[in-house]
């Protein structure tokens, strides 16, 4: 069984195994664990480590519409270095004041390899917990910021000189869209972050709402680091839609409420396409892109 | 560096880095990481894994004092084989269940080794949240429940046979002491958990409070289950006091708050010792049992 079956497995048994994170009493938590070997490429350091994981969970608080407002940190190594747990604790630190949270801790714990698992917890607004599910035929699909930036980085560091390893690690530091999510969840019918990348996020926002989805490959916002290692507007769209981990939301909304939304959003909102209600050709949701079939292609653990 | 260096430097960058969980705006956050290899002795069911590691992030809660609300907890393994996540999660659900908390799922994650990172969040009470620092000279010593059951457990696994192995797992399915803990809230000057045993807790909780402690040997009381494993009152107390992970709490509180204490805690209630003032001779905090130096031994990861 692979992570993604597995997950559905789950989801006959949980109430909140679907999204992206639970909400119990208007509280939301959330948790992730990200391993040196699948989810830090060389070059990544200890402080941009700190700063992505527990960022991580504050996009999942963030895909909620909720207000981030503490994080915890498991830090597992083989070995305890003072430098690398400060750098890491400092990372963890300086995420959550970007989104007016606390990190409060954590736990250390001694591994095989360096391995750390993030909690963040949230507060739902006035505006209630949004999920998945709620996309109707109508609704405008809407993104945040720009995507493709941790594909770029990806490949920065594998060209491995210090100037893109360090440009890497600034990429791979992105600010949690929880500014963006509050703002949104006054409007979105449904939300969710792109941590598998918009293509698979797009087919699970299809499958949660029970809807098709339409998009534009043109209208999807590239971060500008693609232009540096991408060449051709087609490999750009597969790094901006088929890699993961932006870490940027992906809405649907009535299409009246676009502007007002777009205006709230600090990282930028823009329309990608629309919720359609055909629902399904072949069993999956349909989703297409420019018309054709979008691929429910993009990062899955145990995929690889 | 070993875990328990680590943490003490952390401890000075941090707010809450020396205590079983933080308190932000009146909820408490604790996570904690559990592997197979350290964690689950051979012949330990998902059913208990999953019960045991989210018990253990209860138990912080409960050392704090907080009503227990929520758990959430990330499940890594080479590969996801659906009996066993699904018995995990019911071990998981159960012992939330036990402490009048809800389970609310988590994450999945492909690792080279079965490990889970557990979270539980919970609410103080009107009694506010204890730490491990306020212990007083004159303070009574006192512990919850029967001390040894995890150092029982793991000797009974190692012995292997199905009976063995099953009296095992139901060792291991500790009851996390929350309404122990906010009974305790009331009263308590000082309070823990027993993560690493408990002379090591009565160091950490003397060291926290700036005080000494004396403890009685014959009025530490140890499991029925250390008497099926160990001979002499010498190993019994080497089980009960030096081992470790038996998640039962430790605390302070004025002599005649006893009796009353001792009648709100399910689990019992029982006086160990008591705080005096001389808080060192040598460098660490002076803890003693019946007179002797205790000493600070116990369960640490990076020790063995």
């Amino acid at each position: 069984m692979n992570e993604r079956d597995a997950l559905r497995a789950l989801a006959a048994d949980l109430p909140h195994a679907g999204d992206d994170a639970a909400v119990v009493d208007g509280t939301v938590i959330t948790t992730d664990m990200l391993h040196e070997r699948t989810d830090f490429p060389p070059g990544t350091t200890r402080y941009t480590a700190g700063w992505r994981a527990v960022g991580a969970s504050l996009s999942d608080v963030a895909a909620t519409g909720a207000r981030a407002r503490a994080a915890v940190a498991v830090y597992a190594d083989e070995a305890f270095d003072r430098d690398d747990l400060e750098a890491f604790v400092a990372g963890a630190v300086d995420v959550c004041e970007a989104v007016d949270a606390e990190y409060v801790g954590g736990d250390l714990d001694e591994h095989v390899e360096f391995t750390t698992a993030t909690t963040a917890v949230g507060d739902v607004t006035e505006a209630g917990a949004v999920t998945r599910s709620g996309a109707r035929p109508g609704d405008a699909l809407c993104v945040t910021g720009e995507w493709g930036r941790s594909a770029a980085a990806l490949r920065l560091f594998e060209e491995g000189d210090d100037a893109a390893v360090e440009r890497a690690n600034e990429l791979f530091r992105f600010t949690p869209r929880v500014a963006d999510g509050v703002a949104l969840a006054e409007s979105a019918t449904a939300m969710m972050d792109s941590s598998d990348g918009l293509a698979r996020s797009c087919h699970q926002l299809a499958e949660a709402s029970g809807v098709g989805i339409e998009i534009e490959r043109d209208a999807v916002p590239v971060h500008p680091a693609v232009e540096e290692v991408a060449e051709g507007s087609a490999e750009r769209f597969e790094l901006a839609a088929h890699f993961g981990e932006d870490f940027e939301l992906l809405c649907a909304m009535p299409d009246e409420e676009f502007e007002a939304a777009a205006e709230a959003c600090p990282a930028g909102l823009t329309r990608i396409g629309r919720v359609v209600d055909e629902p399904s050709d072949d069993g999956g949701p349909r989703v297409t892109a420019d018309g054709d079939p979008l691929p429910d292609r993009g990062f899955t653990h145990g995929d690889e």
